[in-house]
């Protein structure tokens, strides 16, 4: 009973063969409907034994990108300077390319988008997003740019395992870390996730398609959960909220968009309250379809494998993102022009750097801390790093994120006070 | 920057001009990106008054129907002997159709799909289940019937209001109801939501997209919280649950799908106890993505327009759904060979029909009513409905199915014992 005469043969060129490539090679032969083959694998280490037939192999990728046959090119690899290679190979040549490889497609969208119009070919790469959950396909399809009023993603599986343990359990931060890494949730070089790094490249996907912004990951405003000790674990469960490592786009009334990667308390009714362990989640609000949320798998290789599947069903009929939200008459941009609310942690009160807040609203001190609750401009936490040295921790708060904010004549009196109280602590 | 040139311009014939017409008129006026424009609204009421120009409007649903200009119908009303008229007109017609229209779609699935096949037309829906929540899609794209081991959904909006009310609030079902109508999430006949026909029309368009069955709904095993009261509520509370109207199908070792909407016990670490209110949720589970979860506005003016609005982008690029699960080799098939775990209350010890339990693991009565939790063959609710009779209710546990069952001699004289024991009680 088919409907669908127009679909596609896909023959795929598949590079590597690890985790998430060997899941799709093996999910693929669970799934014949999809009319897809794998012609040939190329991997870097030919001797490496392999579940499945010595002839799928080579080490030659030309092989595969110069193979007329093969239309479909899908990149697995880790190394970066070869996978971009591999992608801009495949794009030119005409082949349609599947890749996962969130660093590679935020450091150079601008290259990738172009080279997808100038050889009118697909570059899908829903996997890079928070891999099983199928967030960029729907910002693509659902949510035009203005009725999308924000996002807050849970988006690296790692962290918020660390997280979930540090707070559930009461262990530290470095023995969260070692579960994680044994149990597979985090690299061997973990940097990457905790630093945020991971977490900014996506959001950097992310603001493309939800808003047609083109950004730099390095250039948005981001910190992971480094610095997070357990007094920060204590504190938040004091208040009753939970913590998560956040990548959050809110746009403001102008329709300029503020974003950036910070950990966050987050309250137990909020859905990203729920995320826990190696999950990822994300919370998409607009005008039209009030709050959705989508709740899935982050990282590994079925999870994975199961996006790039997704890419593939969807190649057959030839869909392609359209990045429709670039070609606004006046696309969105990121503003800096917004206040937070934010609990930040000092190694003791001579270490506050006053004139930074606007104002402050509570502290609490003792011998080896203080944790200072106050509203900060945005801006204070662009082109500079005081706020990310050792010893200094940073959490936003619930609804902490305003358009303006009017520092009050007491307030300041406060500061004042705060800081003639507290200088003697220390 | 544009890099899609096969566009499809759509020209849009929209019938109905209720909460969801007007809503999606609205917001295709705030998204030019998608290239649409209604060009006639078919309504029923000339002389009401209408937000949007009046040379927009006509009675005559042949002018829509016969314009060559028209390529897409948006069907979005009420009266389903029209619906149907207009659908079948449109497809046959060679126009693609969008409808939110559940009942319509889950009684004639089987000719609607092949009016799709015999027109090679597209006809989408998205917005017939939980409106907002991008459900079908997913479960087409993402979810081969291999890997898809089961689908839990809260997909009542109305019903899933009224047991949040009735569990946290603690007021009585009557008084949710009128609450729920008063707000607008409830129809001023309520039978279909409450009654669970809304939750099993939707269950059978999901079983379609999910493992290609197509079935009548009627046929599916169902019912609604029409019989739950107070004295369930509070069994729930004690045991630390929520109660929930969930549609559910889950995939047995042999293939077969065992497939109902039933109220449920919902223990709260579950995704479904975080969907409160007005909200439906969706957890998918397989082999490959593990868990995902799906939540949002499952009814209303917006969310539904949001859904249809997604179809119109998809039907530009010529999407339509595959039902590719339809044309397996072995197309998955409906079964009753399993068990679950209920607790059902009886008005009395006499009125508990023992037979029909495979075994009977606990049980309290008092002068009004008798819980009794036992192990009850799906198919004991099959073709009868002694389980839905006024004063009997039937909640089904946490991971309540099983697909065998080895009664206990031990339990068996339980059996006994309870009945010898209350039947003084009476």
């Amino acid at each position: 009973m088919s409907i669908h005469n127009q679909q596609t043969k896909l023959t795929i060129g598949l590079f590597g063969f690890g985790v998430v490539g060997e899941s799709l090679y093996k999910v693929l032969a669970h799934t014949p409907s999809l009319n897809a083959q794998i012609k040939k694998v190329c991997i870097r280490h030919p001797h490496k034994k392999r579940n499945a037939p010595a002839e799928l192999f080579t080490t030659d990728a030309a092989l595969l990108l110069n193979d007329p046959e093969i239309n479909v090119i899908v990149e697995l690899i880790d190394d970066p300077v070869a996978a971009y290679y591999i992608v801009i190979t495949a794009l030119t040549g005409g082949k349609a390319v599947v890749s996962a490889n969130k660093k590679l497609i935020a450091e150079n969208m601008e290259t990738l988008i172009g080279l997808q119009q100038q050889y009118n070919v697909p570059f899908l790469y829903e996997a890079a997003c928070c891999a099983s959950i199928p967030v960029i396909r729907n910002l693509e399809e659902y949510y035009d740019n203005d009725l999308l009023q924000g996002i807050s993603g849970i988006v690296n599986g790692s962290t918020n395992y660390i997280l979930t343990k540090v707070t559930e359990e009461k262990i530290t931060f470095a023995t969260a870390l070692q579960q994680a890494q044994a149990e597979g949730f985090a690299e061997s070089n973990p940097a990457l996730d905790v630093n945020g790094i991971d977490a900014v490249n996506k959001l950097a996907i992310l603001l493309t398609h939800a808003y047609g912004i083109i950004v730099s990951p390095s250039d948005l405003i981001h910190t992971g959960i480094q610095n997070l000790d357990e007094n920060d674990a204590r504190f938040a469960t004091e208040k009753g909220f939970d913590i998560k490592l956040v990548a959050k786009a809110c746009k403001q009334q102008d329709g300029t968009i503020a974003a950036f990667v910070l950990p966050q308390f987050v309250a137990k009714a909020d859905q990203l309250s729920t995320v826990r362990n190696e999950y990822n989640g994300v919370v998409i609000e607009s005008s039209l379809a009030d709050k959705q949320f989508f709740y899935g798998k982050g990282a590994g290789g079925f999870p994975t494998a199961s996006a790039v599947l997704s890419d593939l069903s969807a190649l057959r009929y030839n869909y392609r993102y359209e990045y429709k939200k670039l070609n606004y008459q006046a696309p969105a941009s990121l503003t800096t022009e917004c206040y937070l609310k934010v609990c930040i942690r000092f190694r003791g009160i001579l270490h506050v750097p006053q004139d930074r807040f606007d104002s402050i609203l509570e502290w609490s001190c003792n011998r080896n801390h203080c944790h200072v609750t106050g509203i900060l401009p945005l801006s204070q936490l662009t082109n500079s790093d005081w706020w990310k040295q050792p010893g200094i921790s940073i959490l936003l708060y619930p609804d902490g994120i305003f358009e303006n904010y009017e520092p009050q004549r007491e307030t300041s009196d406060q500061n004042l006070g705060f800081v003639e109280q507290l200088a003697e602590a220390e």
